[in-house]
Formats: C-alpha cells, structure tokens, sequence
C-alpha cells in the first residue's frame, strides 16, 4: 500500500525486549539486518557478531527472534454490510478485500506463512484471488461454522507435523482479521514482542461510545466509565503454545459464542495478555460505510506520489528513465509530450508499463498531456488527431492501466496560459485522486 | 437528504404510546395530520375527530403529542480527525458536516426548536453557516468546556423564561449530535415517544469490538460479553424536566468528565432509560475516514433519481416541464439536445436552476448531451462550437451547478452506436456518482 517510511527489525527489536523499544530504519524496504525469513534464507541463520560462549548462547537463543505465522479467519458471511457477497470479498478499486490485508501482512518479512480460512464455498474464490494477485507463503484451512472455530482450525494445520505440509509450528502466533487491511509493521512486531515476553498480547483502542449494559426488560441497567475501558481490536499475537492449548482446553460454548481470543488465554491458561494502544487504521471494515472509507484511503495513499516526465526529441533518454521510474512505487504518470509525435512518449510509457507487474495490485493512471498552440493547428484537427487515445485506453485498461488525454490551451496571452496551466493541473489531481475507470479515454481540456 | 420515502405521524403514533407501535405513512414529505409544528400552526392545535367529553379529554391530553426540542452540542474540538477544523465544520460536498444534521433535525416538523452549543470562537462560523444554508428554528448558545457542560447551557437556554427569548420549555427534549448527520426521524419519534413513557430514551447499537478492561499495568483484566453489552449512541430523549433536575443536581465531576446522558437521569433521579436499537446510520463521524464515508454515503443519495429531460423542436413544452422537474428532490439533470441549437435547452434549464433554491443545499449537476453525426458537421467544427460549455460552466459553478457535456457520437453502424450510447450511459453514471467540480467544463465524449 506504498509502504510505510519505516521499516522495523525483529531481531534489533527483540535484542531490546526489556524495554520494549522498537529499532525503525528508515526508508529501505528490505530486511537486511533483520532475522531471515524463510524466502531469502533459513530461519534463525543470520549470522551474529562474533562468536558466542556457552552461557551467551543461551542467552542469546532467548533473546533471538522467535518464528512468527500469521492466522487470518476469512469465514464470515458479512450480514453487517447488507450485501450478498461477503465483506472480505467485497471489491475494492476492483480488487478484494482480503488482497489488501494479504499484501499488509506478505510485505513483513518476517512473517513465514499465513493461514487463512475460507468455507468450501469460497474456496476456489480465494485460489483465484491468490493467484491473480500473486500472493505468496499463503496457505489455505477450512473455515469452521464460527470465527472461533476457523481460527482453531488454522493453528491446527499449523501444528500438525503432516508430511505434505510445507507448514512448520512457529514460536509466535499472530491473529488478525481479513478485514483489516490497513495493519502496519510497526504494530504487528510489537504484539510479537509482548507475546514473547508475556505469551499474548492484543491491540487495543478507546472507546467511541459508551458501553452499557440493558436489563431484560430492554431498559438502561447500568453504563460503563468510558475512560476506564477499551475496544480490543485486531492483531493479536500469542506463543504458540499458549493459544493452542487454550482451544484444545475450552468449551464448545467457548468456540459457538466466544469472540475473544484474548479471553481463552487467559480463562484455559492463565495468561493475562498485554494490551498494546493501536492506530485508528486498525478499524474493523464492518459496514458498507466502512467499504467506502477503505475505498478513499486507499485513493488517498496514490495522491502523494506522481512522476511528471517531459519528454521532447532532445530530451528524451526515455527508456533507461522509465526503467527507473517503474522501480519506484508509483502509481501515477503524467506524461508531458513535447516537440514529439501525438502519442510516441506516451505509447512508450505505456509498453514499459504493460511490460512490468505494476498494474496487478493497483490501478496506474496514465495522463498523457499535449499542447494545444492554435496558431500552428486548427483546435479541430488537433482533436481529431488526439481522438485515438480512445482505441489506446481501450487496450490498455485490460492490464488495469487508467489513461487519460489532457489538451493544454497554449495562449500568447500570459495571464491566460497561466489559468490554462492552473486548469490542467486541477483536472491530474482530480484523475489522480477518483481513478476512475468511467472517463478511460476521454481527452480533457484545460 | 433525499428523504426517506417513509413519513411518521406523531400524533397518531402516541395515541397508540401503550405498544409504541409506528403510524408510518408512505410518500408524503409535509406532515398534514400529526401535530402542527410552530411553523404552520400553534402547538397542540391540530384538530381532534368528534367532540370530547370531560373524561375524554383529559385521557386525550395524555396521549396528545408532547412539545419537542432539540439539543446539539457542537463545541468539540475534533482532535480524533487529526485535521485542525472541528469535526462539525469539516465540509462535505463544501457544505459543513453539522448543517447536514440541522438539515436531518429541521425536516422533522414536529421539532419545534434546535438549540446549538458552539463555543464562542466559532459562533460566527455558525451563524454564517445558518444564514448560507438557510437554516430555520436555530437558537445559539455557548458551548462549556466538555460536552455535559454545552448540553446544560442549552438546556437552561429552554428552561429559563427570558423576555426576549423566542424559546419555550418542552416538554420532551432531544440530545443528538452535531456530527451525526443520517439520523432518521423514525428513530427520533421512538425515542420521543419512549421518553415520555420512562422519562428518558436513547438510541443503542450492538457492539462491533469486544470491551476489555485493562488493569493498572496495562494487561487484560477481564473482557465483557460482547453479546451483553451495547454501544450507546444519539438520538437521546428525556421528559425536560428529568434531563434538567439531573443537569441540576450533578457534580462537577459528572460534568467534567462524565459521556452518558443517560446515566445522569438514573443517578440523578432514578429514572431508567428505555433503550431502543438504531440504524447502523446513526453512527459518529469520529476519524477522517468517518468523513470519507459520509461524503460517499450523500453522493449514493443522489444516484437513484435522476431527470433525463429529451429536447426537440416539435416535442418542448420546456418551461412547464421545467418547473414540474425542480420541484421534485433531484440533483441530476440529464439535458439531451436534440434539433435544437447547441445550448438552446440547457441554457433555458440552467436559467431555470439558477432561480430556485435547488443547488444551496447540495451540487446540482447539469449534463448536457449532444449528437455528433459525422456526416452532417465535421468533428472538429462540432468540438469548437460546443466549447462553448466551458463560460457557461464557469459561471453556474458560482451557484453550486456542476455543468459538463457530453458529445456522443452516431455513427451509422447499429452495433457501433450502440457501443456509443452505451459509453455515454457509463459516463453520466460517473459524472453523477462522482460530482467532481474538476470536472466542471469538460466536453466529454462517447
């Protein structure tokens, strides 16, 4: 989701476990430093600073990071939303629901499987999902009748020592929700930490509304003091072995009617979880109000990034440029085509974009600008010529590429070039921020 | 908003108090049989079938709907947002979030006053916000410092008989907030009507999170069934003279830092809360994506009516057309030109716009539609001549109309034109969801 500045080391983190301080590197994107995960490297090797004595390396293995799987229940109907598809699957710029939470979660490297439970309904659904958007480490249970009883089919594919299994037990156990897309490193290490330390731990936030509790006869029994009480949110993280435990433990009315994970931990195996103070992103997409939210964040995160290339004949080193352009995460282009043919500079764009992996998890918008000097063409004749990006969008919103036209009125007349330009430049912020798919094509005018 | 095609009748639903059972009548928007509001009559006027004897008149005055006002307490800072202008002045479609609750409060004829606390800094904001939006039945009064302390002076605003004063005692009083602008008055008259019954009423929801209480160092205490618990959230009402003793008797404590209304009238007078389960609607735009939502939730209102108003030489009896279409609640116009002069139509509808109020409350956008058939005008002199579009859009935009065009072209080929009409069809849709003043001027083209 164009990633987060800051970047978080498990194992740095986990070597200052007393003080629960987090180590943030700024700006990369990989995990250099940090334990490896099992997609560049095996578990636990990264190599340490000089070599260990006995007594150090037993201090050491209790300090080194544990290994950490992440369990996503994607069981529920979704009756809250009043739509018939079910709010995990429910699109968003197109794309599901669960993709944008699989993505949060993948883009950790320090995450080595997810598990995600789906009904056998959905099965296939999911399978499209994760193949379309080329999710990784991703492995699929059966969903149970309740979201209890699909997160404990989960951690059971995760102990089970089956020999097909490409699953291995992990130390730490994170739960999250498969509408909660929004989840970020930083939050997701530090429930991991205070698992380890304290075997569970939960996001917590403060209350929007006073909870009350009515009497049967529906009238206002008693209300709760806001500030001393708080909504547990989503991640949640565990040693394995306590959580596993407390659903072997518990009740079948535990696993009906239960909502909280939490609450089996401490009930079965007296672990009372550390509660970590979470960011509003962690809301729970819940209504169809809450699709709409997701929808504007989402849109609002392409907003800050835009390329702006000129290119003329004398300019131009076109493609050694946009191979570093699309290196970056960007979404949005705006192709300025200057002294060239139409639509050269940006059919090339183009090419480089088709030719990469940008478009799958996100619309690109392409703008591509020209000039309009009314002096050297006649307005119509330019139009007519410009009229082909129709055909070009067409072909190119099959890979999920937005494109655009933007004509510039170029008057002699400065105040009047000057609101022409303030024109066009309202008219790529207004594209950039809808990415709308109904004006693909369209060539406007500023 | 649209308004709900439901219409409720106080009157007519306190007669009926002993099961609070709901008259709802379907389609009228003015409210002839229930209790005339101050507006269009006195109070308690509305004439009762038949004459009454002693005996029945007295049972009559206690069923006789009550006299209802309104409280909103709107002096919060909006810290939650994370933007610098209160949550209550943040703009919607570049309206402010609390004329939209005004707006929700005003519709409701039975409603006779809406006292508004705002703080001192802001109640020129307010009253400018009253006059451009035409609000009516608003008194102002100074917001104190926490929510307790607004809700108390605008209590006392109503209870005290100042000789200037327009206000008078109610006797049943409403407590919503400013920042809860999709309140029905389906769930405003229930709890009416269960505030004269218990002496208090308030609006709950189920819970989306589980509740948790964190002990001192800042692990699980004990998490409460989620299923025994509800979320208390606005409208509320109480008999005047409850809310008020409560307000009265209070500590300062209670104002400081007390949240619940409700727990007031309990604590205060004893008086148990009728509890009544609202809309997922009714929720508090707390977070920027609270607004995202909501701006969403007002454009899906405009989508379903739309007016596509086909012009011709033969067929325009325009004028009488015209001013059939404004008075319906419709945003959307859809001027098809056809036969007559470029603008010819939409000039005449655009006049007629901009004499009603129509576009003060919300965008009104204008499309209008042209036919492109190569064979009679070329292309290019046909863009030239309807760029016209873009003065005439300048200067609606000043009255809140957003004007674009479309240009559809008709080829002869049948499946072609059908791909043209079909394109068209796609780029009103977007035109009308979106209501992007970005847009405003473009010629788009299909």
């Amino acid at each position: 989701m164009g990633g987060s500045p800051e970047r978080y080391c498990l194992r740095t983190a986990v070597e200052f476990n007393g003080t629960l301080r987090l180590i943030r590197r700024a700006g990369s994107s990989t995990c250099g430093d940090c334990w490896a995960r099992g997609r560049s490297g095996e578990p636990g090797t990264a190599a340490l600073p000089g070599a260990l004595g006995r007594a150090e390396a037993e201090a050491e293995a209790g300090r080194r990071a544990p290994s950490v799987a992440a369990v996503l229940p994607a069981g529920g109907s979704g009756e809250r939303m009043g739509v018939p598809t079910p709010k995990q699957f429910c699109p968003i710029l197109e794309r599901p629901l669960i993709s944008y939470t699989l993505q949060a979660l993948e883009r950790v490297c320090w995450i080595k499987d997810i598990v995600v439970a789906v009904t056998g309904e959905n099965m296939e659904v999911m399978k499209d999902i994760i193949q379309r958007y080329q999710h990784k480490h991703i492995s699929l249970v059966e969903a149970g009748v309740t979201r209890h009883r699909s997160i404990f089919n989960a951690l059971k594919a995760l102990a089970e020592d089956q020999p097909n299994s490409k699953l291995a037990k992990p130390e730490v156990v994170i739960i999250h929700d498969a509408v909660r897309p929004f989840v970020e490193e930083g939050v997701l290490l530090e429930v991991v930490i205070a698992a380890k330390e304290h075997g569970a731990a939960g996001a917590i936030r403060p209350l929007v509304s006073t909870v009350i509790s009515p009497s049967v006869d529906g009238c206002l029994d008693y209300s709760l003091e806001r500030a001393r009480h708080r909504a547990s949110e989503m991640p949640q993280a565990f040693l394995f072995d306590v959580i596993y435990e407390a659903y072997q433990q518990c009740s079948d009315y535990d696993l009906e009617f239960g909502t909280e994970c939490l609450q089996l931990a401490l009930k079965y195996c007296h672990t009372k979880a550390k509660l970590v103070e979470g960011s509003p992103d962690l809301w729970k997409v819940t209504y169809k109000r809450d699709l709409y939210a997701a929808e504007s964040i989402i849109k609002g995160m392409f907003v800050l990034v835009t390329h702006v290339k000129v290119t003329s004949g004398a300019l131009c080193h076109a493609d050694r440029d946009l191979q570093q352009i699309i290196l970056e995460p960007c979404y949005n282009f705006v192709c300025v085509n200057v002294m060239t043919s139409d639509f050269e500079e940006t059919q090339k764009l183009l090419n480089m974009l088709e030719k990469s992996n940008l478009s799958i998890l996100y619309p690109v918008v392409v703008i591509s600008v020209h000039f309009l000097d009314c002096k050297s063409v006649p307005f119509g004749q330019k139009m007519e010529h410009l009229m082909q990006i129709r055909e070009l969008a067409k072909e190119v919103k099959k890979r999920n590429i937005l494109l655009c036209g933007l004509l510039i009125y170029y008057p002699q007349d400065k105040q009047k070039l000057q609101e022409s330009l303030r024109q066009g430049a309202a008219i790529i912020a207004t594209l950039i921020k809808e990415r709308n798919p109904g004006l693909v094509g369209q060539l406007l005018i500023a």
